[in-house]
Order: C-alpha cells, then sequence, then structure tokens
C-alpha cells in the first residue's frame, strides 16, 4: 500500500525519481549546463518577450518560477523551459486581437493567456489527452513551423532597421509596409544589428558553447555607452527594473477568456507538440528514464501557471536551449533550477547593466534563432516521395505566411483530417489471378499473365468498410461483376486487409450479398481477421453468408470450391477457418 | 463526333435517353401514377409549404416548373420531386434567423434559399462532388431523421390544438409552451385534425391507391363549409390565388446570403441524401436505366432553380410520393410531367375550393407523414450490434432535439469524422505466434497454446501507417520488444493490411528500424501490398531494410532465417517477394 502510494506520487511529481538518489557524479555535468543555458537565457528572455509586445524584463522572470517547476513535474530531465520564438508570437498575436490600452493591461492579458495554457495543459495531462498531439502531421508542422519563422524574422525587421511598421502576422502586409519606408532606414541602428547576427551565427564557430549571444549584448551595451550611441538615435531596451517578480493575478473577465481562448488552445498544442518533439529526441539519446506525454502537460501546465502568477509570459520547451543543456552536461532537472537560480541573481543585481542595450542586439538574438527554423529540406523531399503530403505542406505554408498563424495551424490540422478521410473513402481494391502453376494469386493491376477464370472473381478490399467508402466499394465490385456478366458463378472476397466494418458497412454489406445472390452469384470471404470476424458474427452476415463459404484463404477457398481439395488437409485447416482467426 | 456529342449530351439531359423512343406500353402506368402522386400533392404541397412558414399556395407552385426540369435533367425515372417535411422545416429555420418583416419579404427569402440550393447543386454536379453524401453515416442519418420528425411533429401542434406556441427548433421549449398552453386547447380544431389523421393512417387499409389524404381535405372542406365551423373558431386556409405563379427573382443581397448559406448548405446535402437514397432503392427493382449521382445533383440543382424563379420554395426527391409513383406503375419521367399538369389544372379552376380547408387537416397530413420516419429500430440493432454507432445515433438525435436541426446535422457529420480518425488512430495489432505442428500463425490475443520464440517477435499491424498513430504503433511495439528483451534478436513485421504510409509514417518507420537496429534487433517485413511497398521503396526503406530482408510471408521469413528450407522453395518464391506484388 505504502508502496503503491509512493508509486502513485512519484508518477505525478517525477523530481521525486531522481532528487532522493541523487548522484553525486551527476553534480559537474547539471552545473555546467545550468550555467551555460542561464546566460543563453538573459539575451533570448528578452528578446522573446519584446517579440512577445512585453517589456524585456517579463522574458526573465518568465525563466525563475515556471523553470523549478517544470523540475518538479515534468519526466524530461534535459528540457529547457521558457519562452520560445513561436509562442511569442501567438502571444502577441492573441493579445493584439484584445487591443489592450497600455503595457499594465498587456501584461494582465499576457499572464491571462498563461493562466488559461497552464489550465488547458493540465487538464488534458489529467485527462489523458496527450495522444492529441498526434493530429499534427510531419508536412504540416513542418510548414507551418517555416512560415511561423518568416513571420517572427519579419516582426524583427522593425527593430533591425528603426522604422515603423504595422505589427501584423500577415506576410504581404509587413513586406509592402517595409517597401513604403525602405527611405528611412538608420544605418547605425542596422550596423549594429548586422554585427550582432554576425557573432551569434558564427560565435559559435570558436567554440561550441561560446556564449555568444551573450557576447553580443555585452558588445552591444559597451557601444552605446561609450559612444553615446542614444544621441545619434540608437533605440536602447532603457530602465530594466531590479528585484524579484511580485506576484500578479489573471483576469477572470469571461470576454477575455472568450477572446483569448483560440489562441490559448493553439498554443497549449502548438507548444507541447514542439516541447515533447524535443524532449523525445533527447531522451532517445539516455534511456536512463522514461518520458510521458501527459506528465509532459501537467508540467508544462504548471510551468504556465508559474509564469501566470510570476509576472512571466506563456513558455513551453525550446529546441535549441535544450540541444545546449544536454550538450553542456545536463543529467538532471538540477540544470534547470541552477539557471533559474542565475536569473534571480541577475534579476537582483545586474539588471541595470542592460539600460544601454539596443534593441537591435535582441532583435538579432530572434532573427539567428528562428533563421535555423525554415527548412527547405522536407518540401524538397515530399515533391520527389509524396505530392499529397507536399501539397499539404505548402497550403499550411502559404495560409500560415498571408492568413496568420492562427488560420494557419488550424487549416493545417483540418487539411490533413479531410486527407485521411478521403484516402479511406477510395480504398485500394484488387482482382486477383493466380500465378501459373502455383497457388499464389496476385493483383491482376500489378502482375501480368494471371490466369483467371470465368466462373470466378476474387476481388480483395485493402481498408475497413465504412460509411465514407461502402458506394466506392460498391461500385467497383459491380463493375468487376459486369465485366464477367452472364458467366460468373461465384465472387470470392478476399478480406485479409479489412481492418473494421461500422453500422453502414455491415448493414451494406447485407444488402449487397442478397443483391449478389439474387443474379445467381455466389459469396464466399476468405481470411477474415479476428475483429472483423467477431463483427461479421454479431450482424448474422457470416450466417449469411453460410459459415462453410468462409475460408481461412483463396486457395482453400478455390480448392473446396472445385471439390478437389483432400481430406487431409481439410481436417488440418478447417477448424481455424471457422473460428475467428 | 456526331455519335460522342450526342451521347455527352444525353448524359448531361438524360431525358433524350428515354422521349425519343418513348413505348406506347408505358404511356398507362405513366399516367396512372401521375395523376395519383398529382392527387397526393394537392394537400401534401399545401401542408408543407405551411410547415415551411409559407402561403399554402406556394407548395403548389413548388410542384409546377421544378417537376419538369427534374423530368428533363434528373437520371432517376420514378423520383417524385417537390416539397418534403425536412426540407420544409430547414427552411423555415433559415428564414427564421433572418427575422422577415412580412409574407412578402418572407418568400423573397424562400426563393432565394431555392435558389442558393440550385447553385449549390448544380455546382456540385459539375464539379462530381456527389461522393461528398458519403459522409453521411447511417447511425447518424437516423438519429438526425428521428429527430427531425419529432420536431416537426411538434411544430404541428399548435395547428392541431389551436394554441399559441413560440415557433422554436428546440424541443424543450416547445414542449414547455405547450404545458403552459394546455388550458388553450381547442376542442373542436383537435377533434377534426384527429379525424384527419384517423382517415389519413387508416385510409390505406381500404386500398394501396386510396387518395386517402385528398379525401381527408375534402372532408374538412366539406365539414366546414355545411357547419360553418369559422364561426366557433376553427382556422381555415383561407384565400388560395387561382392562376400560374408569376416569375420571382432571389434577392442577391450578400448579408442575406451569408445568413442564409448554413441552411442552404445543409438542405443541399440532406435534400440531395434523402433524394438519392430513395432513388437508388427504386433504381435497384428496375435497372432498365443508370442512376448518376452527379447528374442527380444537376437535376435537383435544375428543379430548385425552378421554385426559385416560380415562387416556391426548395425541393428535393421524396419517399413516400416516389413509392406510390413506382407503385402506381410510373416508368419513366412522363409521370412527373403528368402530376405537374394536374397541379396547373388545379391553379388554374380548383384553387378557389380550398377557401375552406381547415389547417388542422393541413397538420394532420405532416404528422401522419413524419410520424414513420421516428427510427426505433436502428437504435434497438445498434445497442446489440455497435455500441460506438449507437453512441454516435444517439448523440446525433438528442443534440438534434434539443440545440436544433442544422447544429444536429453538423455535430452528427463531426461526430462521424472523429470517430474515424479516433479508430484510424488505435490501429489493431496483433503478435502473432504459431500453431503447433504447423506453418500458420496467428494472434496470440485470440488462439491460445501458440508456439512463441524468445529470439523472434512477428507482429502484425492492421491499418495504415500515418500521422495519426504513428506514436500508438511504435508504443505498442517497444512493449512488445521489452517483453523479451535480452533475448530477441529479430523482428519480424507482418505488414499484409498496412494499407498506405503517408510521409510522417515513412519518417517515423525509418527512425524506427534505427533505434532498433541500435538495440540489435534485426528488422523484415513480410506480405507488403504493391502500393505499399511502391511507398517503401519512394522512401528508400526497402534499402534501409536490405531486399533480402522483405519475404512473400512469415513462413519464408522463418525458413530462411533458420536456414533450413529447400532451395527448390526458395527459386519459386524469391521472385515475388523482390518484385512488388
Amino acid at each position: 500500500m505504502q508502496n503503491k502510494f509512493s508509486k502513485l506520487l512519484s508518477s505525478y511529481i517525477p523530481i521525486l525519481n531522481w532528487l532522493p538518489n541523487y548522484r553525486k557524479d551527476n553534480l559537474s555535468g547539471d552545473i555546467s549546463a545550468g550555467l551555460t543555458v542561464g546566460i543563453m537565457l538573459i539575451p533570448q528572455g528578452m528578446a522573446y518577450a519584446m517579440l512577445a509586445g512585453l517589456e524585456p524584463i517579463h522574458g526573465l522572470y518568465a525563466v525563475t518560477v515556471p523553470l523549478v517547476l517544470y523540475a518538479i513535474f515534468g519526466t524530461s530531465r534535459q528540457l529547457a523551459v521558457g519562452p520560445v520564438a513561436m509562442v511569442s508570437l501567438l502571444t502577441a498575436a492573441g493579445i493584439g486581437a484584445l487591443n489592450p490600452t497600455g503595457p499594465e493591461q498587456y501584461l494582465l492579458y499576457a499572464v491571462t493567456v498563461a493562466f488559461m495554457i497552464g489550465v488547458l495543459q493540465f487538464g488534458m495531462g489529467l485527462l489523458k489527452l496527450g495522444f492529441v498531439v498526434n493530429f499534427l502531421s510531419h508536412p504540416v508542422i513542418s510548414g507551418f513551423t517555416s512560415a511561423a519563422a518568416i513571420i517572427i524574422g519579419l516582426s524583427q525587421v522593425k527593430h533591425l532597421l528603426r522604422i515603423n511598421l504595422p505589427s501584423s502576422e500577415h506576410v504581404q502586409e509587413i513586406i509592402v509596409a517595409i517597401a513604403q519606408n525602405i527611405g528611412d532606414i538608420h544605418l547605425l541602428t542596422f550596423g549594429i544589428g548586422v554585427l550582432g547576427i554576425i557573432i551569434i551565427k558564427y560565435g559559435k564557430a570558436i567554440h561550441k558553447q561560446f556564449p555568444a549571444p551573450l557576447v553580443a549584448v555585452i558588445l552591444g551595451i559597451l557601444l552605446v555607452s561609450f559612444f553615446n550611441l542614444t544621441d545619434y538615435g540608437v533605440v536602447i531596451v532603457g530602465d530594466v527594473p531590479s528585484g524579484l517578480p511580485t506576484f500578479s493575478s489573471p483576469s477572470f473577465d469571461s470576454n477575455t477568456w472568450s477572446t483569448l481562448l483560440p489562441i490559448a488552445l493553439t498554443i497549449s498544442l502548438v507548444g507541447f507538440a514542439e516541447s515533447f518533439a524535443v524532449a523525445k529526441t533527447i531522451q532517445a539519446k539516455h534511456k536512463d528514464y522514461k518520458l510521458d506525454p501527459n506528465q509532459e502537460l501537467i508540467g508544462l501546465g504548471m510551468a504556465n501557471f508559474g509564469a501566470a502568477f510570476f509576472k512571466g509570459y506563456p513558455v513551453t520547451g525550446g529546441f535549441s536551449r535544450t540541444a545546449v543543456n544536454d550538450q553542456a552536461g545536463a543529467k538532471t532537472g538540477l540544470a534547470s533550477i541552477i539557471s533559474a537560480a542565475l536569473i534571480v541573481l541577475t534579476l537582483l543585481f545586474l539588471t541595470g547593466l542592460f539600460y544601454n542595450l539596443p534593441s537591435a542586439i535582441l532583435a538579432a538574438v530572434v532573427l539567428v534563432a528562428v533563421s535555423g527554423l525554415i527548412d527547405f529540406k522536407e518540401p524538397l523531399l515530399l515533391w520527389k516521395k509524396d505530392k499529397t503530403d507536399f501539397a499539404m505542406l505548402m497550403a499550411t505554408f502559404l495560409i500560415t505566411l498571408t492568413l496568420g498563424i492562427e488560420t494557419g495551424i488550424i487549416s493545417g490540422m483540418v487539411l490533413s483530417l479531410i486527407v485521411v478521410i478521403y484516402r479511406a473513402s477510395k480504398p485500394h481494391m484488387a482482382k486477383l489471378g493466380r500465378i501459373p502453376g502455383t497457388n499464389i494469386y496476385r493483383n491482376t493491376a500489378r502482375f501480368s499473365n494471371l490466369e483467371l477464370r470465368e466462373d470466378l472473381l476474387i476481388a480483395r478490399i485493402d481498408g475497413p468498410i465504412y460509411f465514407a467508402n461502402v458506394e466506392f466499394i460498391k461500385a467497383k465490385l459491380d463493375d468487376w461483376i459486369a465485366e464477367q456478366k452472364g458467366s460468373l458463378k461465384i465472387l470470392i472476397l478476399n478480406m485479409g486487409s479489412v481492418t473494421n466494418l461500422d453500422s453502414t458497412g455491415a448493414h451494406a454489406f447485407k444488402d449487397w450479398i442478397k443483391e449478389w445472390r439474387a443474379q445467381n452469384i455466389g459469396i464466399c470471404i476468405t481470411a477474415t481477421k479476428g475483429p472483423v470476424r467477431d463483427i461479421l458474427n454479431r450482424w448474422e452476415i457470416i450466417q449469411l453468408i453460410g459459415e462453410e463459404q468462409c475460408y481461412i484463404n483463396t486457395e482453400e477457398a478455390i480448392s473446396i470450391i472445385d471439390n478437389n481439395f483432400n481430406s487431409d488437409l481439410k481436417d488440418k485447416i478447417k477448424p481455424y477457418s471457422i473460428q475467428s482467426f
């Protein structure tokens, strides 16, 4: 009893699995990783907060309590939770729809979204709904991510060039606005931004763990301070309040909630999908612990509650920081706790240093981060391998670019489902013939020189028989029957790949059998799978066909039909054709 | 060339298939059926128009031009087109949302809906979208029809009892209102209504083609006329204008269109589904012509254009009148043309007779018609045979009853699709074992005493491998692999029931193979179907597995693995396992 309870407890509070038995030899890796990621988090947190439309400080607040909560409730030991580009952009898009009157209301909406995401993810985790993430298919994620990366990149152009641009998630509008304002580019700002991009992008070439973004930040601050660049028009971050975040409360206004709900749902799903994909990749390398999608939802939900109550904004597991965390040696969630501690120290003692940080450097941080997200390989691959999925990728990409992030992801999911249904509505079917001199039957559409008999039609249905495809299946069978009109005596249906019949399928199947019999065509079925045989029994279709007309395979059916099988074989095989198998 | 053109022409104008070669011996049947249906149409047309919220005369207008147009463009030769109960109710629901100011605007909206349905059905026919009707599954149609029948029946209670009721399609509201007004029942009206119901319901017992509704109508008129029942408060139809319908034009106001679009779409689909189902049932008895779903859409679309331009309202093929038409001997569309001619004569000379017709008699016509539509059998059957489909039926039924017709049908369709996706996301999988002393491999979950080997795992996946189920399949396979940890050498995947792989599935399958190999588990696949083998080739998965690891079936795989197969067999089978099959 005691044991069962502690097992249950540690399944909901995974930190109990590693902290009580913490091994000393993990400590150096955890400290090194924790500090490395913490240093990354300072510029990234501020940059992503700016992308979300918030003051930079909230990006730092978002990597204090949430990281500790994830370390307690999450199942991944390397996942680095915090603000990420996509979620920041989605947050901005969602809050924009509410037309906040000022920074205070903007923050209120941000913590409200975080709270709603917490409720949704925590709830989905409790209800074991982690499987819904499966409905985001590979091409949809790829097309969506590429488009979102472009939208995010374009959103940073205003900081990089210091020009006025509307905050829009419709690419066409931003491009038109850039073209119109191209004359107003502030070259000094642009120069600082490009310098930042070069340092961040190529700094890694020096050393894998070279803290390039931090170096760019420091260099930016030094340049502004020494040369008084603000006098020349360079925009800086300005006052960053010092001290720990105070308690914040989300709004419970029903109108606010209903407006924010779609974006909260989208972030809950997309954020979880991104996070879980990263966590899986890293877990596959370690294997000393198990990932649980439902507990991951709970962990991320708790992290978002932490963001909601301590002036942060929505967080999830990020790709690049998790990779760095792992490379730098993180073995347990202690690494994340150390990262959070570093941020706490920064908040207490170092915020004054960020006064002169140019916004263009933060834009550079975002631009380099998202430039790696644009996926060229997958569309090329799909163009060669799978035209349907290519079309789905491009559709999701173009819809996201032109109609916005939310419309894009929802269209992508709906498109995926339509393709599933469309494919299921036209199952593959084969008319079988015998390979001469053997007992092997193959698809006449793929093999030549197969033996066909005028009195027999052997048809195979490769898929479930259900409401969306009964018409298609019947029409195809009737076409084949019509080709053998007059001579056809027996229709053998190979059901080996029929995986299910719903009630529409069962009703239809009964009607077909009666209709064919009325045309003096005998029916037998072969190779029926267990679950389908159960259904055929339940609907009394086996009885309608006659149990003796249900064979184990086509060979047996034909040999018995031709009355020249040897009784030895019959004794051996028959029992299994009558039983379900 | 001439011939091709005339073939194309007669495929779009099916009347050309039968009118030029009209056989005289069909004439008597067509006349008899045409007159019988025409007589039915007089009370039904008026009653359904009243149900749609229109003046009764428009129900008669709707069975003039539309019938002739369907006879020209439709492919069924027995289908009796005209107003039907469900479509009438849907029309009323759709127009109600626009709050028409008076009968004239109501009519304008009615012809606008008819016009929109004409555009939608005609367009879907041209685009060959007839297949969409397949997405209405059997249980959804059954649940929806039963609920709609109850809603329609309740909508007639106000005429039958002569009490004030709100026009609502939410059953709970109507029932409350009836309870509140139960004291106001007008007993004389009720008596006439009950008399009408008895005549219509049991009149058929006298003779199959006894025109019971017409008799009830005549009796009602006579009773009111002789006893001056209007003085006692019986509500009558009143003035029915005589003469043919004049030309009417639909509204092209964009706001009207966007409000009416959902209902027009619903009627287009539901109306077509009902009509096509009836047409199929009747055609199956005749077989001297072919039904074409896309041309049916064109025919119904044309009929709705006819309704739109001649003061009618939406029409479709009706169940009961089609059955009567067939029983009375209809052989071609001429029967419908004769019905229309009878209505034209009525409009010209007989409308004055309907002045004293009690509304309660028309209510009786509708009530008897819809009482037959409530389906008790199917839910009972599904409860026994298929609990999922039972749940779907009940959900559609209850949602339709309580949240309205449109929400009901849309929820039903969405539910069907969710079930499809959910089922596809959890494909049936089997771990196979050998029936002792044979080479037959069966599902260990269904057979006992199967031989299992510690070094082999034989798994069968029964469904496509795609984005929605890759996680499920991987988890199950990994569970089975974990059970044989340490001893497992080779995983044999029986792919015989895998019907497709999308790009997500292909990516995942590659990853799995690499992951399992890293665990020192060899992979081979067996029984792959042609189309799947093409996909595996395209994604270079066959090459990854190794062509020599792809076997024709499990027996072959194991015998080759065990290196004790006879070379004779190898020579015979091998070529087909390398080729696609």
